[in-house]
């Protein structure tokens, strides 16, 4: 039943509980959007009150995406990984840890959606996913040798860069946080939407990733 | 072990992802439903303030059984997907997005049930689900043709069908809030037990949904 | 990969669910017993505050475990069942919306142990989802056909005792709560520990539970 | 489809729910990292003040590490388990319960960092929960006979040594707590760190564990 090879780890339990991190990390963002309360006879402000909630709404919607973005990274690869070992399994404890706080960097930003701190706090924890998702995929490639030797070496290279994207915008966002928080929230608003494109990896993907 | 093709990403953890997703957004909503707090000395007074929190519990009630509907339909929808792509992955997304933002408008409505704006929100929540379900299923039944061939046509178009009653019923209740609160809030509450209904999808269902 | 029948859905995520939505009522029930906040300077008192939050515990406790039980008893159903209906799966969402409002119930009576309605309250809900499971072993072993037909009646005739213990216990305790809430208490501690004895369901489940 | 056994649960959902509490409490402690409120006009002061918030995250951090330390330990004993009981079904449900209530625990440290009661109260948690991991795995050695004959019994020593590692440490935090808050967070932070150290353990794993 288990995908299990003689040697490490099953990966079936590895998605299970990646899946349950990535699932409950992406909903327990929408607690950070506070229900406006007004006390009672003051209900007609209700609507005035709903905009002030729509700080909160975006750090949400584009956390929730830019999680998603990252499940379906992590999904690819550990699709091609044939076997797990003991360093591939902490890399994956440690890049789960960033993505469980996302809540609070994505609460914090939805809160003080002005200031560079809170900005910066958010794009930090995702450079520190991206980067560990970055370092995960090496070690598998080089090291740790966990992905299937059929795989065409480019197709890893260019999920690697596009990987990397994310935390190049995100060191971008943070610094321009310190100039301009508007515009460094438009970048961190964009990113999760520049990943809908499809790029380099989806040529290698649909050409079935194998060396020619 | 996984049900993948050799192109798109697997059927088994975009299942695993989006039945976690379902799963904490409908036991989240319970938290909406807040204990009422009294002051030392003064818990008898406690049958009298549980009252208080009937709509919350009607609020919970009623989203957790439209989020029961959703599941059932995503469900029957992925079960007879043969292949995934970028598109439809996406668009998966953004469709969990709008069911884990539920507990958000659910507790808006739990707390301000006369208040036609919340009332809209929750409406309008559950027709932005509707609407990506649906186009989910179109784009997989058209261009993205991710179904099985051998399903027959007229299954997939009663249950697009199905999945619009749900918006167009919440639109009017959207409508109606604005001159009835309480009659919008009796439409959504029969929403879920509508779907409880057997349909003409329930037909095709059973005849093994294949062309005859 | 799914155990889908033809008709009706498949039992793989009917299971996957029902089990996010017993992990996470478990998990969530731990909200409720709260850290006691003191004002800086008086953290020395905290021992002693330590002390309030027991009622609570013993709540998080005891409901922990007989959500335990009852995802034992569901597992079992599930795993004898065959195929699945649409009056299945909706009694089915019916029994998980009582599962995922245990811990309202459950932190009321943590907070208010000693009020007959905060125990009554937390009773009925576990009335409910007893009868509930028991309704949908009768519906799935009668009318709904769903069972293995090999399965030796008296199997499930046992299981449905053995399921109908708790609301019997719980129905007891409800009442009582209004003469003595701390006896009524006492009842709701012990059911949990009352499943953890083996009863007439094992000996069928060591027979093999086929007929002889 | 399930690795059941005709006697006994099945391994599948055994995992399938522990996977979840374990994703939960893991991801639920990111929500004891309270984002600091500050009053309009005063949010200049928000990187100080996300200076106090550095216990809770150090909180967070390390319970999240030991929580996936626990997960690799789980994980590793199902893997080996032939079939299970109702004995073994009970202590993972009392094991689970103690890692859904690190919540609590985790959350009071990172509360109070230098009250030794509640470094106690951490510390307990987790000697509760190492010590119920390690009585699953003599249970399911000894009298349950639960594993896979063929497993080389120096092998469950060298695991149960490795378990019973960190509720020895935890003892010693605890003691130490009351002569020094600093140095016994400092063994909390250091244990989850060893258990990353290859041990006996792995030179077993790397021998494909069966007797010689």
């Amino acid at each position: 039943m288990e995908t299990t090879t003689e040697r490490g780890l099953s990966k079936t339990r590895i998605e299970a509980l990646s899946d349950g991190i990535f699932a409950f990390a992406m909903t327990l963002l929408i607690l950070d959007v506070k229900i406006p309360s007004l006390e009672l006879g003051h209900e007609a402000g209700l609507p005035r009150r709903l905009l002030d909630v729509a700080p909160r709404f975006l750090a949400y919607a584009m956390s929730f995406l830019i999680v998603g973005v990252h499940w379906v990274g992590h999904h690819a690869q550990l699709h091609y990984i044939r076997r797990t070992d003991r360093a591939y399994i902490w890399s994956n404890l440690f890049y789960l840890m960033a993505i469980s706080s996302l809540p609070f960097s994505a609460g914090l930003m939805g809160q003080y959606p002005r200031q560079p701190i809170a900005i910066t706090i958010y794009c930090l924890t995702l450079i520190v996913a991206g980067l560990l998702l970055f370092g995960q995929l090496r070690y598998a490639a080089g090291r740790g040798q966990l992905f299937d030797p059929d795989i065409d070496p480019r197709f890893i290279a260019a999920g690697g860069r596009r990987i990397l994207m994310g935390p190049k915008i995100y060191l971008a966002a943070a610094l321009l946080s310190f100039l301009s928080p508007s515009l460094s929230l438009l970048l961190c608003i964009l990113t999760p939407l520049l990943y809908m494109v499809p790029g380099e990896v989806d040529r290698y993907w649909h050409l079935g990733h194998r060396r020619s």
